[in-house]
């Protein structure tokens, strides 16, 4: 019995203005990623951008313990405030899980401190997400490869920080490669960036996927510790 | 309920030979850490070195999660054989919580493949080791500093490979500081390297040091993952 | 012959308006550490706070290999877009070394995405800067540890991302530790935080600390590498 | 004005037994590779496995700075006394560059405590090597994209250590990926492992393979730093 408790965050745009992403999607990426994760007995909310404070209040991040975060089209509508209160949330200990082109969002450039830049073309191409540590937890019950048959490219050079774990590296049909599963710690929180997923191809409807996602809820859930101290500390532990 | 399997593997020869040793463990240290083990919930058994095979048969080791290592006086007499064998175990997957004096066994310098040495000091002074990663799960529940009243000093510089996570510092009262709680991944597996402990002080029984341990056998147990392919591929998978 | 360039920049406030301040650095902390730079053979201009764009204009940057940071009660006075000037200079290859209670610049905490956060005490206590990774070249030079006779105690935890390179470690009189030489890549550059440094203690006129400076600046420098190519990337290398 | 001292090992079997192998390589991969370092400006000498220490006296290591290793067929025939000289050399600080099939050979499998096992397939397929840290000085000078026309495919899990340092990862026409060049610091030393080469391709003759190579001396040279003191410490620095 896990009690861990997920929420997932969209967008929502493109499964509303789209037709290609709404045939994908009817009801969101959020309700296929949130089926996924009841699925694994996770306690699942949703939250999206047109919701006021984008959902994502105080007492909405009080009780996640991770969140996960899909953006595309509309990274600059999300307020610099919540922005700031969901980085806040992370370096006391909330996982965040961000999704491909969430790359990009203010979230994510802001706990990395780069441009979180990269390399992309879309023809739907193949990947193969190949397992490089492989004793890693996110890896547990995956092959050693994972096969997308239709994917957006990413491609290298990736800009981001160098991970803390690397787990996986992409493969593309059209000649690039990709860190694709890449693991940070940040304050006391977890942060797991995982390329796959798009808008208009089912991959979070593939099981070895789904599997990676509720594999990586419980490594970001995993953080806790012990609570550091701040500020001024002028009794000094050693007295002489 | 928990059934990670944990075998504590000891030396034993001061606690037999030395009257302070014996003093402070009467049983041997391993019978003071499979206490701790077992408080936790574990499934312990002990080995040690005078028996057939140091007690690590393959037997025992295919039914091992966590092997704990405990040697000082006498590393060389661990058999080649038994190294490799626990290597191949961490390797594969097996967690390994090398202790203290245990810096320059056989089976750790091993798997570093650097010389582990250090600098030392017996005088029975305080050490303080500090948190430097908050969120990591081997420090839950642990304050931001753990005293331990009476220490063997160990100084930096400390030759290992710098820790794929560093979880604690010591520093101590005769002026140095050492890297105290170091985490790597090789191959499949996992190990800790944890600096307190000594023979003749009771830090065994300190109940903030055994919170650690037992969250060290925790983060050991959690390797996993996808199983590695290794050798001759002659199919590729993408075929042309 | 060495044409490096480096820019001192500095807050310079205390040494105004604090006595004890501009009796240790009259001319500044800048004409220290510029002094000890260009004894070290580099090419050194200054910078600081009062100036127009902080000194810190386009043509100053585009000129700068390493630029070096010091403030501490004006960190909210830096300008936004001075700040973001200069983050993007670092991700395209500057190098950027951050002194002491720099730590709590803008520029830094961009760049690292957490709190940079601390515990600190000011009472002149000593501090023995340790070497721990020994062979690293900023520790070029010196021997296994520093003696800073003064100085105020910055502890553990420092909320900053794992460094990559983690070069020395503080013991403190008091009782605590801190991470003090910390190494990190970002972009196509590098940054090193670097503890030591105090207003008011002449720190920066000690001839090993001006050593490692030295030293930090040349690796700082090294940056350079593949200039990456991001975004659309329509043709794929490979033609089927 | 280089004076780096490069010695490049060879275990120069396949160049004299096998035809094409001798027909790509006529004096052996050695002399290509020394050719290659000489043209850069180093001091290039050359040893050989048949030669009496294969050709590595304390006198030669004494007088490396860096050690360039390639083995295929033969690993088992380099002496036990011979690999721990060079393991000891790089501990104190000496460079190595471990290429393609030495991957297996003693002396990195005794450095990296792994079995540095990997997936092959030998048809002469296509191998893009992406740059994936843009500024790390092993990539200067070189595009975002080496094309190795015919390589002998690795791939993924390839059991080694996260590398301290990944500066690139290789695409394969079959389907594979590949952490192709990875950094490590072990003791006051460095290692790069770079995985193009092949005895029957001439992947050394290549100006882009040529300058990594000689940027990797350039970066496996630059370990010095402190000069660790182990042992026992009797008087503590602090007296009290």
């Amino acid at each position: 019995m896990d009690d861990t408790r997920v929420t997932v965050w969209n967008e929502f745009r493109h499964e509303r203005e789209d037709e290609a992403s709404e045939e994908c999607y009817p009801d969101g990426i959020h309700a296929v990623l949130a089926e996924a994760f009841e699925e694994r007995g996770f306690a699942v909310e949703t939250a999206t951008l047109d919701e006021p404070e984008h959902g994502l209040t105080e007492e909405v991040l009080d009780e996640t313990d991770v969140l996960t975060w899909w953006g595309h089209t509309a990274h600059d509508e999300v307020e610099d405030e919540v922005v700031e209160r969901v980085q806040q949330r992370v370096l006391d200990g909330m996982g965040l899980i961000v999704l491909h082109s969430g790359h990009f969002s203010k979230i994510f450039k802001r706990l990395m401190g780069t441009s979180c830049d990269l390399k992309w073309r879309e023809v739907g191409e193949r990947e193969r997400l190949w397992v490089v540590e492989s004793g890693h937890s996110i890896a547990d019950g995956i092959e050693e490869q994972v096969v997308v048959p239709n994917a957006e490219m990413y491609g290298e050079r990736f800009d981001v920080p160098a991970p803390d774990e690397l787990v996986f590296v992409s493969w593309f049909e059209g000649g690039e490669v990709f860190r694709s599963g890449c693991c940070y710690r940040r304050g006391s929180g977890r942060i797991f960036y995982f390329r796959p997923g798009h808008e208009t191809y089912p991959i979070y409807r593939q099981p070895e996927i789904r599997r990676i996602l509720g594999n990586a809820v419980e490594w970001a859930a995993a953080g806790s510790g012990a609570r550091p101290e701040f500020g001024r500390a002028p009794e000094p532990p050693e007295k002489r």
